[in-house]
């Protein structure tokens, strides 16, 4: 498995795009994307799955230290202690204000779909300059206002490989999730959640922060071309540790694919930088892949995106 | 009911502190306080009242207008369109920037237990003086970090009471929650979350917006009497329209007596600011006024609490 | 005087920008404009305008109030007491946070020269898509970095008119202010900052503030036509109370036309929202127009300006 | 000179405090301290000092970037680039969002008196506890808001030793800047503002940034012991490269002793982490140590200091 997967020329990349891409499939003014292939039906069948009645977030703790993954920290700080008397003296308030850019390489995060643009276009074929210094008219994260809910799948690639993590640069393709499929007694369905581990966020627990960006050293991902395995299962949303994203990347000539492929082509609902350290700890002890997901991003008009929480119920 | 309900000494108000005070109840470092009556059993059984698959959110939309309610309000700019190439040139991002003091009387958020301090105290009897400038030392809003699941229970009041809101001042007490509990069906039981709708929000969308704090025109809210039943019920989560409080208060000499007995004497978790009018809908079409409710705080160290979107699943 | 001025068309306005355009004057890659009309000798005679040794300040306070000329406040907050101990204890130390948008209506500060472009085009001809994203990559607020000194000349518009401030929409022609000269005493020459004053925050303190931009109450300030003796008479700052503009424009189918003239043709120094409320006392006192002036914005590199604490010494 | 100083006991420190304490010197409600040293007269003579007409800075570009010596470093964002029409379409606008937190290690910033206390004591004896988490209610930084106007006189340490700047933990004494005084043929006087040059920035330059705070690797400053010559000779203002500490300290027991006496004692208004690599050439150009200085901190109420740009003028 660890041979690097061969490398997809630009051609095949625009190919590609064509073959997964759902613009219209959903109606000209679709800003759901992926998320129309979950069913009322799939929501009841993932709170289904709770039995146990545990949760367990994906979220990376907020990180507000400077360092290679995280060049502009948010700020957080204590704008009020239990100093100040409210109008009759009690009780007292602490208050703190917080402030970021959370896309990037280490916040748990969504994506809206205006997120991602490719040659001057949107998912739906929606121009990129909707998208303006006053934030975006369309595609904005309010589109996932009333939160998502299914059902999340566990694809354990370290695991499988029998590995702590991948290292930075190493892909995996169809083949290897369809192989984790088999192995880890699962099968990717229509509407479901593919929480995908690549041990990002064990690795730097372990071995401290890394630059993962393009201009560093780079990380472990989806091979561009497991997306068509995504597209023909309707996979409604893509939960990585990583972002998702081989880097150095395997497309030549280009950066991102995952991104281009998955939000500006499928609109596909997605997020960066999720951990699952302590989910692997539940998943072994309940025995099962599977389980209820909700996220909840913020209700932020013209928001880009959101930092988020996301649960798992077992 | 609407004959405004007997004031309440301030002798009495510390008697009910006392009566309804969970201080080591779960032990001397116990974090998550009323967070403890809701079993496995609990969430499993919330889960189970997941059949139409619905979901809908109880946030207000992040509002970024100065007013009197919102005085200070979040900053959100875009930082980059797509007007910036990539390593590759292609896809590009569009990225913004948030930053805020969300504590108030309009943006729905979470507090975490080190919020509120009353005489010096915060919960559990641990120092008001653990939170210093630097953040609190305990009982942040990481308490909550895995997710909040169990059973909302809607009481409405304007609907018992047949109005569209109660007007600033008016206080429901423990009689009228349970009439409406009898009126709507429901029992409050342990741990359960109150959702507890006074139409705040209603009357906000139709009136606009007023200073609804000490200073201003006040609002509806909780009479302090009524936590005794909170206390009795094992109630675990208090999700309202409004912060809880009523203003002006009904307790003499003295400001958030609401938030001093949830949060400092009884450790109850606590939002602020949430909004029913998309629920109420929901509620009535999927006639029950219980349903799933999954709360996902940020995992923010060190934070006083979360903007965050609290969603039903019906 | 209080005539309103002719309107002036738009074709009128473009032969005006060609005849004030200093692209090119100054070499291909100036970044400085007019200030390349201060000498040392003007420097020297500034400072010998020193006398009294009074020193007054041209900045408005800082205003963390939300309201009609201000819709997104600074953001300012105390980040630390004197709570927390230092290594040894003491001594300590209280820190505060502060963030701003400062272009805009109330705010005193300096535009870069980055800050304007007029038909995609900056100062020197440069193309408005220098500014991308990541900020200017030429003509930033760093190019006032080493200060701007010199010799302010105050034309009192109210004064010469016997008002105590001018009304919005009131436009100040080139003959009113060769009026004023006259009838203060004073003259424009090479090298001079013009501080223009039109009584704009005398009129905030008195009657409160109100939304002087274009979809508001608009404001007092220059017609455009008054910059080509501003052009002729070599001045190389402009500091006016309001921002030079007069709204309702006085230019036809055209909105800022002065700051596409003085900054964007012109390269000219300017700065916005200026108050001379203590200056004219001391003017009054010290019985002189004129006086030495110092200009210190932040060196903030890539900055579109800065806010700034102008400083005139009698 | 190299030889460490004496360290001083903490004892000493104590009698030091109250040699050099001004407090009520000035009445009890001052709040400009050493400032009351500069006359009219002395800023008449610092405008004499205006010669050649050149102006220098002495702050240090805003840096953006984290680092050892700058581990929250502020926010600058591009929040509006030429993309957004105004009303008539032209001209258009690019507008940026800065946010810092300046107090620190490496921004170039006034301290305002309520900045420091010592022993719940600010300067003239005023409470600590007048500085809450709403800000001071006295003793901010608009006490400067008139400008600060006179005679700098740089003493250039470095130079007078031969070196190219001061080591970590090395100490400036009073005797060594009275050899630098007599070196370099100046001789601070009432009202004057002492420049006061380790080589520290030029460190960092040829260097890189390191931390140079109690936990780090610390930096050259003053020995504390010479703030009675500053004392003595009723220095107005002290502008430091650094931030005058020398770290770690000689004092016994103690950390920032200097800004202890200085501030908190003394009322002297200081500045932190200036640079004077573009002003040592302007001074061995100019042949000459003093030169008229102009300060000009934001007019930001409740303030605990600014970034500024302090300019000197030859």
């Amino acid at each position: 498995m660890k041979t690097p997967p061969r490398r997809m020329s630009k051609e095949e990349f625009e190919q590609l795009f064509q073959k997964v891409c759902n613009w219209g499939k959903w109606g000209p003014e679709d800003e759901r994307g992926t998320l129309n292939y979950i069913t009322p039906e799939h929501v009841r069948r993932a709170a289904g799955l709770v039995k146990s009645g545990r949760s367990v977030s994906l979220a990376i703790p907020i990180n507000k230290t400077a360092g290679p993954d995280n060049p502009s920290p948010p700020a957080h700080y204590m704008v009020r202690n239990h100093d100040l008397a409210v109008p009759q003296g009690e009780p007292r308030f602490a208050v703190d204000y917080f402030a970021s850019v959370f896309h990037g390489d280490c916040h748990t995060h969504m994506d809206a779909l205006c997120h991602i643009s490719y040659k001057g276009k949107l998912y739906n074929g929606k121009p990129a300059a909707s998208v303006t210094s006053q934030g975006p008219t369309m595609l904005d994260v309010t589109a996932y206002a009333q939160g998502i809910v299914g059902r999340g799948v566990l694809l354990d690639i370290p695991k499988l490989r029998g590995v702590k993590w991948l290292e930075p640069g190493e892909a995996v393709t169809a083949e290897e999730l369809e192989a984790a499929e088999k192995a880890q007694g699962v099968r990717l369905e229509q509407g479901d959640m593919l929480v995908f581990r690549t041990g990002h966020h064990r690795r730097r627990l372990e071995l401290g922060p890394w630059d993962n960006n393009y201009e560093g050293e780079g990380k472990a991902g989806l091979h561009a071309g497991a997306m068509e395995l995504l597209h023909e299962r309707k996979v409604a949303v893509f939960l990585p540790d990583g972002d998702g994203e081989t880097v150095p990347c395997n497309v030549e000539g280009m950066s991102f694919p995952v991104h281009a492929l998955q939000v500006a082509a499928m609109g596909m609902c997605v997020a960066d930088s999720l951990q699952f350290e302590e989910l692997v700890q539940v998943v072994e002890e309940e025995k099962r892949q599977e389980f209820m997901v909700i996220l909840a991003p913020l209700r932020l008009p013209r928001g880009t995106g959101s930092l988020f929480n996301p649960i798992a119920i077992f």
